[in-house]
């Protein structure tokens, strides 16, 4: 697996010198690599694979499907392991002949399938990013620790671009299509081992095969880094889409679920949270966590996040009375100070680091919203936030509309309620399993 | 109760000429007013309430708590009939006998109150805004179609600050604080008879006295306009802060819950929810609808819009075989054609107006998620779109990241497949209704 995502020379078949063309915004794409590109086009560059000057670690197939069986024999006879094929026009139009004969065609020469029907592969270490779709429509995050697999390419694509957008960083990437060969199974047992990465996120429409879902819980059960899941296709009429998207069973969901349950991954309920939820494992660590401190500027906003915890099982208890006093000296006369803490719109910036200050001593973590700057805020009010974080150690999770962007770097800020608990919900998950057993256990 | 939304003047009491101070604020903003403006204060301007030259509709009260029992009673005197009391200090700080005192006062002399400890009232139409916050922390959206009743000071500037950014329409808005006197329901009663306000949105906290339950639910029932209620305090901790947040018995959850379908109103899951439903709702008009179309460029986008479609009890039926072959002979050789509809990232913005121009025949409403624009996009995607909304007349719900927002100021534009179907969800729901009773009985 490692040609997949660390090769040290590509080629790409279909390649173009019009970046609007696939082949030739795959080529664009690719000046980044830290590698040798070789572009193969009967009419311009090397004209065949076999013309190449040494067998590409990695050849990337943008052709027509009927064209694709073909250059893989080719790359094969050279010695070529791995192939990412971008191509569709298999199972998903009705032409699984077509599919097979690669699949024939790739197991007789020793060479491993990506796809078809993919976006491929994004490594953002070394400049890999075989996503035909241009930076002008589709950003790309920062490095990061996080890993992530995606059945489909467009939700790969979709993602990043949102978690380049508020600053999450992504590491490698995966789109596997119609995932005739190569499965995330595959690649998990690959990015086990790779240290960049802290945290898997996985978007899943289903399994295709028999004895999938037994490999995956093998391989998710000893996973040495956390592993969140959302899983696409759980109702009768997104079961037929899914089969249509990519030829996958989607089964039922409480399968899915049980699996899931048994793996001891956490589970997201929605794509966005999937990322929130890798980036706070990434970030915080997996950690075992009851107590959540509040603290807003708004008394509203306050509530609503008690809620979202506690529907999640975490509590939001009353500090003792010694802390509730040494607030009350401190904060606004009209501040809440038993927790949840609401500064109210009276409230400073040095009243947020005092909450948090004391309000840390007797919790595991805290969720941080201070939605609108009261006249009392200064920017300072964003270090004080990364201070505590410092100090204590805890998760704190930021929830913001707009504002405190900078803290994106650091630390998980997201724009809900729900979201917020989300995050928390999956370290606690995570940090019990630490002590109970599977494949994750902490640092 | 006009006097509070549509006075012809306001004395602010407390004004100040330093815009860092909460009365300073409220005049600075108060500048945009279409009426006359009186700022009241011992050291300038007017002195006292008594000075003024003639009675203001509308008394402003940002001075200290102990203050405020006194200025009520000279406005009263003078024949002022509506007071919005900013200030805090009351009950939320155990000064309950302030409080006492201040309604005892208003009710001798006849002066409704709004608040205390609120951050008051917003008319878009007329430039009414007495929110101290300033527009450089807290934007203010365009003036539209929803009234927005906030038992919550900060949240009603935080949710408003996020739907300018949305560019969701918002006409009228109120916070009530303590709800001393004046409550939502008085002014739902203003506001049934008020032509520019076609769907109300509510942020509720919990009813604080006896007997408000029942009149909440007679006024609700007999509402001449969708109403969406998005109720916090649901747990056992956050009932704790829901009291000294704003005084109000949280009450239980069931029980909230229950009333709500009682009075036939929509309830929203988050707060962003609440206006996302509530703009649908003055947007499209309630409908009896069911049967949904899901267009997308990405299979997996498509496939999670459908689970959540079904999780409200949306349908996404596949099309009639001659629709199905109408589409394949227009449509990307890969595309799906049986709904939800994938135009693949080889789908153009033409196959998108196929899709729509087709599917909508067979349906009642419509998600198109146009995530990522493929090659074959060009900026015609979104009057297409546009298009196709005029011809059918059927709510469609824009589901994007970033792109298309020029469609926000026509249509729904949500950010995930959880906001698209709970904004249908709640047309639906409301459609049923115009069939069933309740005041809404549709256009």
């Amino acid at each position: 697996m490692r040609e997949f995502l660390f090769p040290n020379s590509i080629a790409v078949v279909g390649a173009s010198p019009n970046p609007h063309t696939v082949g030739g915004q795959i080529l664009r794409q690719l000046s980044q690599f830290r590698g040798r590109v070789y572009p193969v086009n009967p009419k311009y560059f090397y004209r065949t694979v076999s013309e190449l000057p040494e067998p590409p670690e990695l050849l990337v197939v943008a052709t027509p499907a009927p064209t694709v069986p073909r250059i893989i024999e080719e790359g094969g006879k050279m010695g070529v392991k791995a192939a990412v094929v971008i191509s569709g026009g298999f199972t998903e139009v009705g032409r699984g002949d077509l599919e097979e004969e690669l699949l024939d065609t790739a197991k007789r020469y020793g060479v491993r399938i990506l796809g078809p029907n993919c976006l491929g592969v994004y490594n953002a270490y070394i400049g890999l990013d075989t996503m035909f779709i241009p930076l002008e429509k589709a950003r790309r995050p920062p490095p990061g620790p996080i890993a992530f697999l995606s059945q489909s390419g467009a939700m790969m694509t979709a993602a990043l671009d949102w978690a380049a957008g508020v600053n999450i960083g992504v590491g490698i990437a995966a789109s596997f299509g119609n995932r005739i060969d190569v499965t995330e199974i595959d690649l998990m047992e690959f990015l086990a081992e790779l240290d960049e990465v802290k945290s898997l996120a996985l978007y899943l429409e289903g399994f295709r095969r028999r004895g999938e879902a037994a490999r995956f819980l093998k391989v998710a059960k000893t996973f040495p880094k956390p592993i969140v899941v959302y899983k696409a296709g759980r109702g009768a009429d997104s079961q037929r889409a899914v089969y249509s998207h990519t030829a996958a069973m989607a089964g039922s969901y409480q399968m899915y679920q049980g699996l899931f349950r048994q793996a001891g991954v956490a589970e997201a309920g929605e794509i966005k949270e999937l990322f929130h939820m890798a980036k706070a494992l990434a970030v915080y660590r997996p950690r075992k966590m009851k107590k959540v401190l509040v603290v807003s500027t708004s008394g509203g906003m306050a509530v609503q996040i008690v809620d979202f915890l506690n529907e999640v099982g975490l509590e939001v208890p009353e500090l003792p009375r010694e802390g509730q006093e040494e607030l009350r000296q401190v904060l606004h006369p009209a501040a809440a100070v038993s927790n949840p803490i609401d500064l109210t719109g009276g409230g400073t910036d040095v009243h947020l680091a005092a909450a948090l200050e004391v309000g840390l001593r007797y919790t595991d973590a805290a969720v941080v919203a201070p939605l609108i700057h009261p006249p009392g805020y200064s920017e300072r009010a964003g270090d004080y936030i990364l201070s505590a974080f410092e100090k204590w150690g805890k998760p704190i999770v930021v929830v913001a509309w707009g504002l405190f962007k900078k803290l994106e770097e650091r630390l998980v800020v997201v724009e809900t309620p729900r979201e917020a608990a989300g995050v928390l919900s999956a370290i606690a998950s995570y940090g019990s399993k630490i002590y109970h057993g599977g494949g994750y256990r902490g640092d």
